[in-house]
């Protein structure tokens, strides 16, 4: 047996309570290891902790999970009767039995060495208040990302003089279009027929750019995209037609503008804001944009987003205050953290606290690229926006060299970093106003809708970015902001595209196992053609082939096609995508 | 190269900020890995994320660290120039060379394709708020564990009616007798002579037990113990001769008597302090003496001990008002926490900020006797005791088939769990009023002084139990708390075994080494001799030889033996034990 690839620790997502009853326990093992057993049982069973008792446990199979390139993931849902567990594992590779503990692999002999300590795993206590809890409703919500400046310009007066004609092309980065929240109001029913159920808007605060992610007033609507009576009315037109709204909240910087800023821009060290910065150099130099010379800190090294210094107590409580207000006033249903992991845990958790109080179902949604289990243990976000899916469905059509098998272990890896909670409501997505577009980036419509069809049957919350539906081009940030064509759109020449998003959704919506934890990968017989099944208990099954090889394949025998591109007789065409039931 | 054993995440103790300025990053592997660089630089060298960045870092070796079982550590501290820090690992062995991302093992080949995401490792703001600070005079502590009842009573007029008359043998578990503040306050030049530098009472309020694990009254010392001006001038003694107090604190459950738990009893669920309990049933019978009926929860099954509710706010802000009293009114400088892995981490995080305000230096210590990661991040405990390490050594001796190889592993083990900043301060012990006395568990003096020569050169704060320094003998509770002998103590009785502690514990303190975390495990050439060498930059280096073998060992030149026990004309006999510098 390979000792070595045993791995287990009793904290983050390998032991957690998942409810106030079930406490989820995995391991990892080898490929060579054919069993595990969890022997567990309350610590207390033989007397209290001091050497002299003699515990022992009940043990039980542990079902095999989700597989990684070098490991195997094993896991067991068991019920404490008194809320404690103290466990180990028996590991079976063929005839080869080993034990598992805290400090590492015994033999049978070694178990038996009478007065040897035993260094059980415990998770000691499910403690209610410490239970990571989601919102329910978002592992059942589809989302549309709208930048607002391009969405749809629903009130002209509101345009600013500046602002140029709406064209559905190529943006420059300090453009602006006039797109505003009437707009938005405007396209509700566009959005609703779509089958969306959650709008994430960028920034809609007062800022001097198009984009608003440096915010010179936290309380102001920018006066470009409306008012506090607009958004009101907006949320709750939204939530009439079923459609939660979700604000971007920009608290790891601020824009130039903003007071606390520009008073210690003024005072210096004098101002009572001068702690709520990291300023290492005064006087301050604010012309030059730049900030590697480290003079103060900002978000990347951009001069106009001073960085916020989120540890200081008065920074943690005016956004306290703000978000309370936002949760309060406007009745919004999530908030996406900008730059999410940057600001502190401390933050996050004081916040989440006082948030959770107000509105317990307000979705938290943290920018963050990479692996977030640091921010993901329940009392800081309840979801991250997950970059690292997109990234590998990305790698494997990128790279001719990878195979199906090696993209079913990179996107397993995806849902084996988190608590099962949380990969529930994993905000996923395929592109978005950071990075180039979907279609732009795979090139052809057949790849474009394999990677939705993914999208739509991945565990998680799936978000499409603003004129997805239309399969809109775009490259790298500012090209990926255009403005949507509604002239097109509303003569038809989309229609064929926004059927097929408006299918994926409404299969998304109505076959239960699209969203399931359990993902059955098949092994089609072709390197370059991804299989999978999805089931959930009770639920019809639904199977999901991907052709990314330069031959056609032929597909099983299926009882219903539930979405097709690229199916021609029985066949799957080179980028071809199905959906289907058996 | 076995990739199955790289491992690394971004998070817990494998990528943390030790200081505001310093991150450390380390990675684990097989052992035929002979190379391991760092390669990393600011996150927004190249531009904002988004994926049209080419970023590029800095490549720098990492060092080799502890050696594991299957595994062995590569460490680096780093300086990122902007508190930010994105990363991935050049990994060799021999020829061969692979790249470690957060999504697996890559081939230089896979590393140049066009195109391709690169999931890199990123530590995205070293915020000073979520920085794990530990009380600097911790790791400099030499620690004397007192059980009250038992080692001195100082105050005959404190003694209650059923006191019994000091026996220096076999102690029952209701017995009572006698000890107080009084009489430890009157050993304080003893304790202080032996080079104790903080003391660390079991509980000492109001309470029907002689251990006072079932607190009655929070706010109040037990009369047989002494009174709060009692605790106020032991303190003040204590802190005028450089010894620093710690309290036992017993959150997790109370004692029959304690007020609320008796208003309960009273008034059910009409009592406004219901819910501050675990109750399943009502009504309640507190006849039973077992709660394995779940009718509520208690500490392990003991109907006198119900489970306090410490999820609960009402409870939060009762205990946070009391440690503050204690901090304020007493000066105390530790606090214990018993069965601290049971007591909520919302609880521990609301008590540490309050309690860090009062006394940002107060030490506080979970009795957590498993893994600790889930309370050691930063913002609940400093420290935990250190049991997996006394089990390590225990394990060692009780198992003659173990090999000094597998105990520097399993010693190597306990020291890779947890931030650097953490094992500085770990509670290190052999023994307790929870365990057998350690001269009972080994049997011979010989033994008896290996492990505390070993306790007082590891890395930690050592905590002798009281008795310790004459060897007393016990078993497992209640014979582990026996009444101290003071007549043969001061007739002289026990001079030589006091002198050998007074020895290791200057030693510990004057030779810098011994705390150092740098230890090099030297292979003696015999399987069941343990040797060692301590470093410390700028300091005399210590080595220490410990036989677990039936044969007497050469021992090496050395320039100067700092503490022996079994040592003849240079030969280390079996059950010996040496200390020296060479």
């Amino acid at each position: 047996m390979e000792y070595g690839l045993i791995s287990h620790r009793a904290a983050l997502n390998e032991c957690y309570a998942l409810d106030k009853d079930h406490l989820e326990i995995e391991i990892k093992t080898g490929y060579e290891v054919t069993e595990v057993l969890l022997c567990f049982g309350d610590p207390f069973s033989a007397g209290i902790l001091g050497g002299a008792e003699e515990w022992s446990g009940e043990t039980v199979p542990m079902k095999p999970g989700r597989e990684l390139e070098y490991q195997k993931i094993w896991e067991i849902s068991v019920k404490p009767d008194y809320k404690r567990c103290k466990y180990y594992f028996e590991i079976h590779a063929g005839e080869e039995c080993v034990y598992f503990f805290e400090d590492g692999v015994y033999t049978k002999e070694r178990m038996e060495i009478p007065g040897r300590k035993e260094q059980c795993f415990i998770f000691p206590w499910m403690n209610p208040a410490d239970i990571n809890e989601v919102p329910d409703w978002v592992e059942d919500t589809v989302w549309y990302q709208i930048f607002p400046d391009r969405f749809c310009n629903g009130d002209a007066k509101r345009d600013p003089w500046y602002a140029k004609e709406w064209k559905c092309e190529k943006t420059e980065y300090l453009d602006v279009y006039g797109g505003d929240l009437r707009g938005i109001r405007k396209k509700l029913s566009y959005i609703k027929e779509l089958g969306i159920t959650g709008i994430y808007l960028t920034p809609i605060f007062a800022s001097d750019s198009n984009h608003k992610y440096n915010t010179s007033d936290y309380y102001k609507i920018d006066p470009a995209f409306g008012d506090e009576e607009e958004l009101k009315a907006l949320v709750k037109e939204a939530h009439d037609m079923g459609i939660r709204i979700m604000l971007d909240a920009v608290f790891n910087h601020c824009g130039e503008q903003f007071a606390p800023w520009q008073d210690v821009v003024e005072n210096g060290p004098e101002s009572e804001y001068y702690d709520w910065f990291f300023i290492n150099q005064w006087p301050l130099d604010t012309k030059k944009h730049d900030t590697r010379d480290g003079r103060y800190y900002s978000f990347a090294f951009a001069g106009g987003m001073p960085k916020l210094n989120t540890n200081h107590p008065g920074v943690i409580a005016y956004f306290k205050d703000l978000c309370s207000y936002w949760l309060r006033e406007w009745d919004i249903d999530g908030i996406r953290f900008d730059v999410g992991n940057e600001v502190s845990h401390l933050f996050l958790k004081e916040l989440r606290k006082v948030l959770k109080k107000i509105k317990p179902e307000v979705f938290l949604l943290g920018e963050i690229w990479h692996d977030a289990i640091a921010w993901l243990g329940g009392d800081e976000y309840d979801s991250v926006m997950n970059y690292p899916l997109v990234e590998s469905i990305h790698d494997f059509f990128n790279d001719e060299n990878r195979t199906a098998g090696q993209f079913s272990h990179s996107v397993n890896r995806c849902y084996s970093l988190y608590m099962k909670q949380t990969n529930r409501v994993l905000f996923n997505l395929l592109d978005s106003h950071d990075t180039e577009r979907l279609f732009t980036r795979v090139g052809s419509l057949g790849r474009f809708y394999g990677q939705l069809a993914l999208l739509f049957t991945m565990e998680g919350s799936p978000c499409i970015y603003y004129g997805t539906e239309i399969a809109m081009e775009g490259g790298f940030d500012p090209d990926c902001r255009r403005c949507m064509p509604w002239n097109e759109i509303e003569s038809g020449t989309y229609d064929e595209r926004i059927n097929a998003v408006r299918t994926l959704i409404r299969l998304r919506k109505t076959k239960k196992a699209c969203k399931s934890e359990k993902i059955i990968w098949q092994n089609t017989g072709h390197a370059r053609v991804i299989g999978y099944r999805k089931e959930m208990e009770g639920e019809p099954a639904v199977e999901v082939r991907l052709n990314a090889s330069k031959e056609k394949v032929k597909l099983p025998e299926c009882r219903e096609m539930l979405f097709s591109y690229g199916v021609e007789n029985g066949w799957l065409m080179p980028d071809g995508v199905c959906i289907f039931s058996v």
